[in-house]
């Protein structure tokens, strides 16, 4: 099992309602890898600058995270200041300093480019393509992406569509990148792209799979309380992708399943702050999870039908 | 089996994004049987003015409804005017013209006091406790309410609480009955005040059924296109304790079962327009999409637990 991810590794000030403004490790590559490092090995390809503590390397390393493709430039490692509204939903970005991160050419270490599973996460959709190019012997790809670069570098971005196995994009995401209002028909349209399936996140709502194979409709695991939902999308293709690359299985009944798992690490995800507390969840805690999951979506369809063979 | 709704019949006057408005038949009780109709014989005690067109009680009884208790008074017939937004989720009550539904006082026929099911649709609670009065001897209780009872009769709608099996709410209504912020705390406060279990109804994205035997989620079916959203909670709603009538089985497997019916109605209520679009849909439509909906919900709990026996 190989699990390579190209992504940012970043600080980022976090302000919360009503709490003044924290600086924690962040980046989609971080995220991801914190997640997927529980069922996997993941191997990560970023950049950070001088400025990057050596303890957050060791804490990626503790994770399980290889982080050999991991370079170090002069400079400052990227940040972002988010400040979230009173209902941890919508969100402002108040600062963006790129740092190293906006001279990012990924290069991936040789014995990295036949990755089994390939995460190209959120960066410029031509880096995305260079990364591509160096891992063509990816057997299943999986691409998250957002909607500056969508705004931006819409071409570039389609041109990758018929390289990637499965497109992680939100509601929103995905009308904009196919111009129709309704998620299913969106998603449709993204399909004739050339991905392979798409899951449309709908952060509390859930995440709906829609594939040539059918659809999945993945409710989120409800929670009494979330404190912060910075890195959700992220932990959710990072468990996604770990548990495909774990069972070595890429077809149509496995993805659902992953995506099952995703949908629970999210759920951790928003519950603590910060990479480090999701490292405090053990597998013990991931499968008792899955299991109350399972539970809760599960439905006699049999049973349903045969009730209904009436008259 | 036995099934009687107390509700609302009326006509609605529903302006579309872009379209004139056009009056249609409507009212809790009329979309309620409607749906019902299909698996059960629903009971319907309510009342209308001399207005009521006879077409329209030949359209209930035609769908499988007893319309023995249905009242005419001299004046008018309930009226409401709605005006969707462009999502055709939002919606401003233009007008509300009461007519005889002021003075409804429902009286049960004395051989439909001991219904299997009742179902307390959206009236004044001090009216759901006068028919409860009356019906004392239903097995399954189920009841919907709205904003404006909570606001203004709370007391009343709380004193009703401990006789409810099924308690239909949305978001909205469930955060503003306990004051709870959190839709999963609120509806453990609400299982407090009695109720057995709450369904909480979120629209395009499903439902999520709340007891003290654990919970169930209840994705909405997908579609690509919704035509008008009036009527989909009392479809909901309707088809999922017709089922429950029908199989005659109140226990939590059942109850999830129901409400998978009643998304799955819902989802036909929201793609035509009127209560007689849903009459279209047959015993056949419903189960050949309860089969894709028990597919799209599926997943393999089993398989997923033993492949995260890891380590």
């Amino acid at each position: 099992m190989s699990l390579l991810c190209v992504g940012s590794v970043a600080y980022d000030v976090i302000e919360l309602p009503g709490r003044p403004p924290v600086e924690v490790l962040g980046g989609s590559a971080t995220w991801f890898c914190t997640a997927a490092g529980l069922l996997s090995r993941p191997q990560l390809v970023a950049v950070v600058g001088d400025d990057f503590s050596e303890d957050d390397v060791h804490f990626l390393r503790q994770r399980g995270v290889d982080t050999a493709g991991l370079a170090r430039k002069p400079g400052t490692t990227f940040r972002w200041h988010g400040r979230y509204h009173d209902n941890l939903i919508g969100r402002d970005s108040l600062k963006t300093e790129l740092g190293v991160f906006a001279d990012f050419s990924p290069v991936i270490p040789p014995d990295w480019r036949s990755p089994d599973v390939l995460f190209l996460g959120n960066i410029k959709p031509d880096l995305q393509g260079l990364v591509l190019a160096q891992a063509r012997d990816a057997r299943f790809v999986g691409l998250d992406t957002i909607e500056c670069w969508i705004d931006n570098f819409r071409a570039d971005l389609v041109r990758l569509m018929p390289r990637v196995d499965l497109l992680f994009v939100n509601d929103d995401e995905v009308r904009q990148l196919s111009g129709e209002v309704n998620v299913l028909v969106a998603a449709r349209r993204v399909l004739e792209m050339g991905a392979r399936a798409i899951v449309v996140k709908r952060g509390e709502h859930g995440a709906i799979l829609v594939s040539p194979e059918g659809m999945a409709l993945l409710p989120a695991y409800p929670l009494d309380a979330i404190v912060d939902p910075t890195g959700a999308g992220d932990c959710f293709a990072g468990a996604t992708l770990a548990y495909l690359d774990h069972v070595r299985d890429f077809g149509p009944a496995a993805i659902r399943r992953a995506l099952a798992v995703g949908t629970v690490m999210g759920s951790f995800c928003v519950q603590g702050f910060g990479p480090r507390s999701l490292a405090d969840v053990r597998l013990g805690d991931l499968r008792d999870r899955v299991r109350r999951y399972a539970e809760f979506v599960s439905l006699d369809g049999g049973r349903l039908l045969s009730d209904l063979e009436i008259g």
